[in-house]
C-alpha cells in the first residue's frame, strides 16, 4: 500500500464516518476556544485579535480570503529538541540503510552515527550533515521518500518523552489552529523544514493540506522510466531555503499575499515576522518562548537548535505577543 | 492606492454587496453547467468525469480534500495569439519607460521594440528578449510589479480584438472552472507565465487565489530598507521554469498531491497531463485544441506560440479528451 493511498484511506474513513476532522485531531473536549491557554494577557490579545477582523462591522475586519496565517513548524508547532525531528529521521535512516552499506562502519560521517558518536558527527561539519542529507532525502522518487517519511512516524521515538514525534506537538497551539480555521483563516505552515518531510503527515495531525506547506526543498527532476511510468527524482542539490530572510520570500512565492497573522519562536522567523508586521491594517505577530524544562524544554539566547534573541528583542520593542510556556499553556502536548 | 488594497476592496465590495463571486465573475446566465459547450462527447465525459469522482457511492469516488485540477493559462484559459500577452505587457512596458532611458531609442533590442520592428526584435534573440525582461520584470519591488501589471491589464487592448486581455478568457472555460468549484475541487493554474504577472488579476477574472497559482519565477531578494520599511526585490535572475517537464515539478513543489484532472493546450503541457495519467484512479485529461480562425485562431503542430505536435499524438494514443474550439464551443469570449 502507497503511503498516498494510505493518506487517502484514513481521511476517507474519517469523512465516511461523518466526522468533522476537528472530531479525529488530537483536540481534547473543549468549554470554549483555546481551553489548554491560560486566561491572560495572551490568550486575551488572540481572541481580541481575532474577534476584530472577524466582524464585518469592525473597522479593522479582513474578508476571509485574505486572512492568512502562517505558522513555522520546529518549536512553534512541534518539539525541536534535543536535535530537530528532521535530524532525528536523517540518523535513524542513515541507521536503517547501515546493512546495505557496509563501508559506513568505517567511513565517516555514517560511522559516527551508527555508534551513536554525537560529537563525532558535529566534527564532520556540514559536509557531514549534507552527505547525510544526501543519502537520506535524495536519490530515489517522491512516493518513495513519502513512504519513508510515514514509516519513520509510526516507528520512531522521542529520547526523552519515548513517544512518537507526531504525538509531541503543542496541545495549545492545536486548539489555535482550530481556532483560527472555524474563523475561516487560510492557515499556512512556513518552516526551514523540509517540505517533503513535512507534508505527508501534516494534513492527518494539523489539519494542514499539503498545498498549504512551505519549506526548504531540493531539486526534482521529472523522469519518464524506461517501463513508461513517469516518476519525479529527488536530487541532492538544494533548491529553497525556507529560513530567516528566505520565509518572507517563500511566502510570496508560494501564498502570493502578505499575512495577518504570524507565529514562531525564534530567529529562523525574524523577517516572516517583520514582513507580516509591516502590512497595513490589524496584525498579530506571536512568539512561543520555551521557558518550561520540566515539562519540554527552556532554551532562547544561548541554544543551538532554535535560537532566539533578536526575534526576542524585536518582540519587546515591536510589542509582539510572546508565550511564556510555562505560565500561558496548561497542558504542553495531547494526553 | 496600492493595487493590493485595489483588489481588497473590489473583493469587499463584492462580499459587501452580499454577491457570489460567480454572479460578478463573467459567466453568462446558465440553463445548466457548461452551457456555452455544444452538446457532444467532449460536454459529456466532462459531466460523466465530475459525476463518478463526486457520488459517494461511485466506485471513482475521491474525496473533496484530492479533487486537484490543474489548468495551463496561454492558450488554454485565455488567448496566447499572436504574441503572449505577457511579451505583450512586456514590450508595452519598454515604451511606457522609454521616456526615461532615451539612449533605448539607438539601442537594440529596445530600439526594435520603440519603433514596433518585430523582426528586429526577432533578431535580437534570447538575449534580446531577456534584456527586455530584466528591464521591465526586475529591479523593482513586488508591491511595484503588481501595480504595473494591474495599470497594463486596465488599458492594454488587443491589436486584433481591440478589448482588454482579461476580456480574452474562454467563456465556456470560465463555465467548467466554475462547474469544478461547484463540485469541491481545488483549482490551480499551472502556467507557464510569470507567477507574479498572473497573481494580481486572477482572482477577480477566474475565481482563483493567489495561493493556487503556479508559474515560472525570478528570484527575490527581502531587503530592510534605510526607512525601516522591509520589502521584496525582483532580481533579474531565473528561479524556476514551469513548463514542459517543469510542470510536474512545479506541481510536485507548490500542490503536492497529484491532481486528478488537468487541461492544457500544447507541447508545454504535455509532461503535467502525463503525471496526472499516471495516477491511480479516475482521471481526466483535456487539450484544447485551436481550430477556429474566425473566432479566435486555428494553430497546432507549426505553430511558434503554443506549438500543440507530440501532445496532440499523445491524446490520441491516450484517448484523452480533445476540445475542438470551432466544434465543441457556443461562443470563445464573453459577450
Amino acid at each position: 500500500m502507497s503511503p498516498i493511498m494510505d493518506r487517502r484511506s484514513v481521511l476517507a474513513g474519517i469523512l465516511a464516518a461523518g466526522l468533522p476532522l476537528s472530531a479525529v485531531l488530537p483536540v481534547r473536549a473543549q468549554a470554549g476556544p483555546l481551553a489548554s491557554w491560560h486566561e491572560g494577557p495572551v490568550k486575551t490579545s488572540i481572541l481580541d485579535f481575532v474577534g476584530k477582523v472577524t466582524t464585518p462591522s469592525a473597522r479593522d475586519f479582513v474578508i476571509a480570503d485574505e486572512r492568512i496565517a502562517v505558522f513555522d513548524n520546529d518549536g512553534t508547532l512541534w518539539c525541536e529538541q534535543p536535535i530537530y525531528s528532521q535530524l532525528a529521521f536523517a540518523l535513524d535512516r542513515v541507521k536503517l540503510l547501515a546493512p546495505d552499506h557496509p563501508q559506513w562502519q568505517t567511513q565517516e560521517p555514517f560511522k559516527s552515527v551508527i555508534s551513536n558518536d554525537l560529537a563525532g558527527l558535529v566534527r564532520s561539519g556540514e559536509k557531514g550533515i549534507f552527505e547525510i542529507v544526501a543519502v537520506t532525502h535524495a536519490g530515489m522518487t517522491t512516493d518513495q521518500f513519502d513512504r519513508a517519511v510515514v514509516d519513520w512516524t509510526r516507528t520512531a521515538k522521542h529520547p526523552r518523552f519515548h513517544r512518537g514525534y507526531t504525538e509531541l506537538v503543542f496541545q495549545p497551539m492545536l486548539e489555535l489552529l482550530e481556532f483560527l480555521r472555524q474563523n475561516e483563516f487560510k492557515i499556512f505552515v512556513v518552516s526551514g523544514g523540509g517540505i517533503d518531510f513535512m507534508r505527508p503527515w501534516m494534513e492527518a495531525v494539523y489539519g494542514i493540506p499539503p498545498e498549504r506547506i512551505v519549506g526548504s526543498s531540493g531539486m526534482t527532476r521529472y523522469v519518464v522510466g524506461e517501463d513508461g511510468g513517469p516518476v519525479l527524482i529527488k536530487d541532492a542539490k538544494i533548491d529553497f531555503v525556507d529560513d530567516g530572510p528566505g520565509k518572507p520570500v517563500g511566502i510570496h512565492k508560494f501564498i502570493g499575499r502578505r499575512p495577518i497573522f504570524a507565529f514562531g519562536n525564534s530567529d529562523g522567523d525574524l523577517q516572516m515576522l517583520q514582513w507580516t508586521a509591516a502590512g497595513s491594517g490589524a496584525r498579530f505577530m506571536g512568539i512561543v518562548h520555551h521557558t518550561d524544562a520540566d515539562r519540554e524544554y527552556a532554551y532562547d539566547r544561548g541554544s543551538s537548535v532554535g535560537k532566539l534573541d533578536k526575534a526576542l528583542d524585536e518582540a519587546v520593542n515591536g510589542h509582539w505577543v510572546v508565550v511564556d510556556m510555562k505560565q500561558d499553556w496548561k497542558v504542553v502536548f495531547p494526553s
